[in-house]
């Protein structure tokens, strides 16, 4: 077998629902995103509406042009789940029924509800001919693989929860030691999380990392206003890997220094969340034109209450100096907008909360109330800490109504991490 | 030409960024919500990297299948970008430089910067011979229309943006125009947006209006935990798809009842913000286990200030009785999460900030936290409001933290709709 680079992967989507534009399918970038570091690059996407003869057309054309193909959706329990049919047909198999999920499925279903389960619902447990069985850990429908032509599918669900487990524990470990014959059966991957870099800039500097390590796949994927960088590496035993994947972070993490906020999916809100906890800190905010989202980033995550105590939103002017006291005289002075309100939210946001970080918001979100000496985008964010710490900077930033928002939030967290950090 | 009904449509999509999981194709499902009530389903999607062999061998794949094609990216400065190359060599034509674009470009950039057009922008101005040259009203690739075999291919610009409004202006009344010979040529399209209704639900009650108005195409689109419902009348002249549209919209209407809070791209709390205004009254809202979501909504629509006063968002319980007066007491006999706690918290929001209505949440939004007497999902939602209005409702959803945090605002925002609809 050639190597993974050379292999042709493809992915199909079926669904009514994609292709009338009812749901986007995300499920493609997601898994694109996990393959390219490993060395299998998608060479094609392709989407079909529920519908026999397309899908049955497209899967020979596939079966005929790619080693590896991953299907996502068609196998729930109704009439328009035509998947595991066309599978068979494409195959020229019949379908088989499967007694041991069917039992399986029936007992599941008898745990939790006290009607019998529907005769619809079997339709799941029909499988092609000739198919291994994979599973599925959290639903119903099991995701199979079929071999037709030259090509390996694996018929997944398309619920994103699902399709997205099965291809972590069951599809990537098989197409992986399917290549065993190249020696490069173990692998580690690890996605470094950087702010406040642009992807392009991200490129070029560890471009020479990239250079130095050629057994180490580089991938970059933007999640505005972020970027991340992944780093997969596969060798013949797991030591070998993790020691290749050593080498090349230690390389990028030299280029990319402070860049980087953290790795393999912690959020940036979070990180910095747990710098404060181990410093045992709290973190309040007094937010504006940001509207609550520094607080919404900052409480996503599970367990967030440990180091966030809340926040203000004074979204009006007469808020500002009830909730946190900003001086009616610095309104009038230098508006909402300016430095002198942004460092008095602060100040009463820590004040008001008693919590030992205080960050603070006030801007122009735009489209409207720009003016030519604080035009849209003009963004005001301020810190008030221990120790004195008091400050307030100005930003101009570019994009609409929720880009600006966006990178308010992620620069207030930012200068709380310089704090945290320095 | 045949009806609409059956003309084949597919979309294509390249770029590396796409295939390697960078970003997501959401203009696809964009698309192709608009082209399916006008009687456009979209038969296959197909994406391919920047790939020259790929682009040219699904361009020639698709001009004998399809009779409308709508391309997206490849169309920018760089190396990578091949798409107008390709569809030249599919076609078997060469490029022409098109000058008038060319000089348009070099207007455009001299307006903006000193230093001269790089040599790369002159590639965007290089077009097939004997296509339609559309142009860009909000950036320098220039769409154009090429037809290759029995295919009618439009070539667009992958940024967003820029891409979905030449779909809108200079794509769809192509492909409405060509129609002609069926007398369809006006259409005129409205989208009712509900909230509390399943889409499956959603489908059940409008279904006999379908059946009432087969003029009129019925889609379907979900925007967790919104419904939309599109309708879209063809006819010979504008007045008469306005009556059809008019007519199918009031069946719906009357079936679907208060479940619509909006049309044709409102927001939820766009649509409550304006019912606000029009009584004079003000929004705050005291948020916990939301963490700001509320708040979120109903800021990011402009000109949200004139309804929205702001937040407390009390994550801790200090900060509930520090900023919005709930008593230590309650508290301690209730907990945090209770009907006790959330009523105080509505009170104390309208109080403290002067808001004539004041929305509270607060629950347990997991994956920790949940008890047996109050699992997770148990989310409490309190209203105050003019002329003695308080009360507050539990509620237990389901699904993971985000899913129960937005749920929880929706229904929170639902509560205060109820109050000024009813």
């Amino acid at each position: 077998m050639s190597t993974p680079h050379a292999q042709v992967v493809e992915l199909f989507v079926t669904g009514d629902e994609v292709l009338r534009g009812t749901i986007a399918d995300t499920n493609s970038a997601t898994t694109a995103a996990k393959l390219y570091p490993l060395g299998f690059t998608v060479r094609r996407i392709t989407g079909v509406m529920d519908r026999g003869e397309d899908i049955r057309r497209a899967l020979l054309e596939i079966s005929a042009r790619a080693d590896w193909c991953l299907v996502s959706g068609g196998l729930g329990p109704t009439s328009d789940d035509l998947t595991a049919a066309c599978a068979a047909q494409a195959a020229g198999v019949e379908l088989r029924l499967d007694e041991p999920w069917l039992a399986g499925m029936r007992a599941r279903w008898a745990q939790r509800r006290a009607e019998p389960m529907p005769l619809n619902n079997e339709r799941q447990a029909w499988v092609p001919e000739g198919c291994e069985l994979l599973g599925n850990p959290d639903g119903s429908a099991p995701a199979f693989a079929l071999r037709i032509d030259r090509c390996h599918f694996f018929f997944l669900p398309g619920v994103p929860r699902e399709h997205h487990r099965i291809v972590d524990e069951l599809v990537i470990p098989r197409m992986l030691a399917a290549l065993h014959g190249t020696g490069h059966t173990a692998h580690r991957s690890r996605v470094l999380q950087c702010v406040g870099i642009a992807e392009s800039k991200l490129d070029e500097l560890v471009s020479p990392a990239r250079l130095a390590h050629p057994k180490v796949r580089f991938g970059f994927r933007t999640k505005f206003p972020e970027n991340h960088l992944s780093l997969a590496a596969r060798a013949e035993t797991v030591a070998e890997a993790e020691s290749l994947l050593a080498a090349a972070e230690a390389d990028c993490r030299k280029e990319l220094g402070s860049f980087i906020y953290g790795q393999d999916g912690v959020s940036f809100a979070q990180a910095i969340g747990n710098l404060l906890v181990a410093r045992s800190q709290t973190l309040a905010c007094a937010e504006s034109c940001t509207g609550g989202l520094v607080s919404q980033l900052c409480t996503e995550y599970a367990g967030s209450s440990r180091s966030f105590v809340g926040a203000f939103i004074t979204y009006s002017n007469d808020l500002k100096e009830r909730a946190i006291g900003v001086r009616h005289e610095t309104l009038v002075a230098h508006g909402a907008v300016s430095r002198e309100t942004a460092l008095e939210m602060a100040v009463g946001a820590r004040e008001k909360s008693g919590a030992s970080w205080a960050l603070s918001i006030t801007g122009i979100a735009g489209p409207d109330g720009g003016s030519a000496e604080k035009p849209v985008g003009t963004v005001f964010i301020g810190i008030a800490g221990p120790n004195g710490v008091l400050e307030a900077r100005a930003n101009l930033f570019r994009g609409d109504r929720g880009q600006v928002r966006t990178q308010s939030a992620f620069a207030a967290l930012q200068l709380l991490r310089e704090q945290l950090t320095r």
